[in-house]
Formats: C-alpha cells, sequence, structure tokens
C-alpha cells in the first residue's frame, strides 16, 4: 500500500508537469502567431526560450516515467497512464519545436509581413484554432476527461479544413513569388502538424480512460484534397 | 533466471520486428522515390500496403512492450532496451506515413511529373540519402552499433545540406507555378523529416549503449538558413 500511494504521488507530479507543459505551449504558440500576425519580433526570443524549456520539462517527464517503471513496475491502466504521458511529453515537446519554426519564419521576414494580407485572415483562424487545441488539450490532462478528448479530435478537423482553404487561395492567382508560397506551405504545415499533436494528446487521454489503444495517427496531409 | 531468459527472449522478438520494419520501411520509401522520379504510379498503392503493414507492426510493438513491462517488470538496461524500441517503432511508423505522402503528390500530378526536371538531380540525392539512412538504421538496430549509429546523425547532416539547396533553386528564377513550389517545398520537408526519424532511431541506440539520453531532436528547419 505504501507502495502504491508512492506511485499516486509520482504520477500526479508527472502529470502536473504536463499541464505546465500546456500552459508553456500555449504561450508559446500565441507568442509565435503573434510574431507571424502583427509583423514583430519581439515575441521570437521568447518563443525560443519557452521551446527550451517545454523540452526540458518533457525530458523531465522521460526521467521521472523511467524512475517511476524501475521502481514502481506499474501494471495495468497505472501502466496505460505512464506511457501514455511519455507519449504526451514527447507530442508536447513536438509543439514547442513548431511554434519556434513559426517565429523563425517571421523573423526570418522582418520586417516584411511573412504573411500575405489575403492570407492573413484564414491564418489567424490557424491560430485561433491551435489556441484552442492546447488549451483543451490542458484541460484534457488536468481532468482526463474522455469527452473533452474526443473535442480535440474534432478540432484537428477544423485544422485541416483550413489547411485546405489556404491551399486554395494559394493556388488561385498568387502574386506573391515563390519564397512566399514556401513560407506559407510551411506555416500551414506547421499549424496542421501543431493540431495532429494536440488530438494525439486526446487520443492518449481516451486510451488511458477507456484502456483501448487507438489506430497510430494517419497524419493525412490535405492539401492533396485541394488539387484532383 | 527463467524470468531473465524470458525477457530476453521477449525482447529478441520485438528488435527483429523492428529490423523487419527498417525492411518495409526501405521498401516503402524506394518505391515512393520511384514513383516521384520516375513519374510512375505502379509503386503508389504498394506504398500505401507498406505504410499500413509497418503501423500494424508498431502497434505490434507498442503490445509487446505493454506485456514485456507488466510481466517481466525490467530495470536498467533492460528498461532502457524496451523505452528505445517503443520509440524506433514510433519513429518507423511516421517514415512510413511521409513514405506514403511522397507516394500521394506522385499520384496527384500523374501524368505529369511531380518534380520539375531541374530539381531531379536534388530528390535523386535526397531519396538516396534517404535509402541509405533507413538501410543503416536496419542496421543498427540489428547489431546495436554505436558507431554506425553516430553515423546516422552525420548523414542526416547531409539531408539537411539538400534541403537548404533545393530551395536555393526553388529561389532562383522558378518557372514552375505556384502548384509546383508548394509540391516541392514538401517533398523536400517530408524527406528531411524522414532523415530526421532515422538519425533519432541512431540515437536510441546511442542511448540504449551508452545509457546517457541526448537531448530531445531540435528538428531544425534548414530552409530557414537558405534565406538571410
Amino acid at each position: 500500500m505504501v507502495q502504491r500511494s508512492e506511485f499516486l504521488v509520482q504520477i500526479a507530479d508527472v502529470r502536473s508537469t504536463l499541464v505546465r507543459m500546456t500552459g508553456l505551449t500555449r504561450d508559446a504558440i500565441s507568442d509565435a502567431s503573434a510574431a507571424l500576425l502583427t509583423v514583430s519580433i519581439d515575441p521570437v526570443p521568447r518563443v525560443r526560450d519557452l521551446r527550451t524549456e517545454i523540452s526540458a520539462l518533457a525530458a523531465a517527464v522521460e526521467h521521472d516515467v523511467y524512475v517511476v517503471l524501475a521502481m514502481q513496475q506499474p501494471v495495468a491502466s497505472d501502466l496505460r497512464t505512464v506511457l501514455a504521458a511519455l507519449r504526451s511529453a514527447a507530442n508536447l515537446h513536438r509543439m514547442g519545436v513548431l511554434s519556434s519554426h513559426l517565429a523563425t519564419i517571421a523573423e526570418r521576414r522582418y520586417p516584411a509581413p511573412a504573411v500575405p494580407a489575403e492570407l492573413l485572415s484564414v491564418i489567424t483562424d490557424m491560430a485561433d484554432v491551435a489556441e484552442r487545441l492546447i488549451l483543451k488539450a490542458g484541460s484534457v490532462v488536468a481532468r482526463l476527461d474522455a469527452t473533452l478528448a474526443a473535442e480535440l479530435v474534432a478540432d484537428d478537423d477544423a485544422m485541416d479544413a483550413l489547411h485546405r482553404k489556404l491551399f486554395l487561395i494559394l493556388l488561385n492567382n498568387w502574386s506573391h513569388g515563390v519564397a512566399a508560397a514556401i513560407d506559407t506551405t510551411l506555416i500551414s504545415r506547421y499549424y496542421e502538424r501543431f493540431a495532429d499533436h494536440a488530438a494525439s494528446i486526446g487520443e492518449e487521454v481516451r486510451y488511458l480512460v477507456s484502456g483501448e489503444r487507438p489506430p497510430l495517427d494517419s497524419g493525412d496531409d490535405p492539401w492533396f484534397d485541394t488539387v484532383s
């Protein structure tokens, strides 16, 4: 019984680290979007610092999970919890990296805008969806709410729809040159992957609660649906 | 002692599944590259089948790892081995997904080529590096060779150099329109991520052998180095 209560304390610590990581990731994507959408480099160093901090916490979760596995040797749903934590930390780590990629695009183009005027609306929508997803992911991890976790997957579909919309605009009389086309292709791809990782966290929590492992994410690229 | 020998049998099974996955992933990237470079859709269904098979094996590795953790409760280097296997399976799964993304680009453009003539040389080089990386990753997993594992990381740098080279060509008098610019940006990104995942497998094996966990991959995007 002592061992079990020790496990519960350790896993509560891991979970609170994950919740903290979701908060930092929200700040990272929010600052990165601000850099892109308001044409400012002020937020860029902060995004990089956040990315570093998120990666350090991901490494800390890995370490803690290793210790829990070695010392507590959890089974059944406890083991599922630990593995879900490990994968969620990896997802959050990647979301931090993607945020810093977005910030870097803003920085490279500054003082010119990286996002042409006609794409501001769709990228603003992507930024909003991304922020909603990470906010929700935080609640999902904090409350282990399977219903909210399912919503994350639906929100990911909203991002895919925006990704398609962006490509339709890009293909319709684009006048901003190749460099801007490359930038916006990558911006869109990074937001899309950010959303995929948030959805994966939702899948992890559903797995935790249900015990059923979902199919591995397909990572489908909705760009292909825009061009028949 | 019985338990220890059982563990060794189980982990040998997991490792042979991983080696088999590297073989399938090699076939997948090779077929996807053939579809792109020879302007053929014949290989495309095979790439999709391979992707499905790789994902199924990744799920099997996850399941086996779960069973090993629950039944054998490994510690120290045995525990490291199990976690490295779990992460390597995830890397190979993503490499299968990226291969199918590449095949889908070829399919969407067919019978037109997805790769304009002036980029054939650099994309051919990317395809060669990708195939060399996955071949080497197979040997690294089969032999747990830390020296070869370190080479994987160096080969990943070769891919980053090609990624930069491609963007320089794209930015220099591009005459193939926006759709082709989007295609080649994504093709290049997918090869680059494929290489990142191979390098991650190398890092896993170095971790296994040394016990030291590397920093989480930065996933830097060499595109940004091309434009100052």
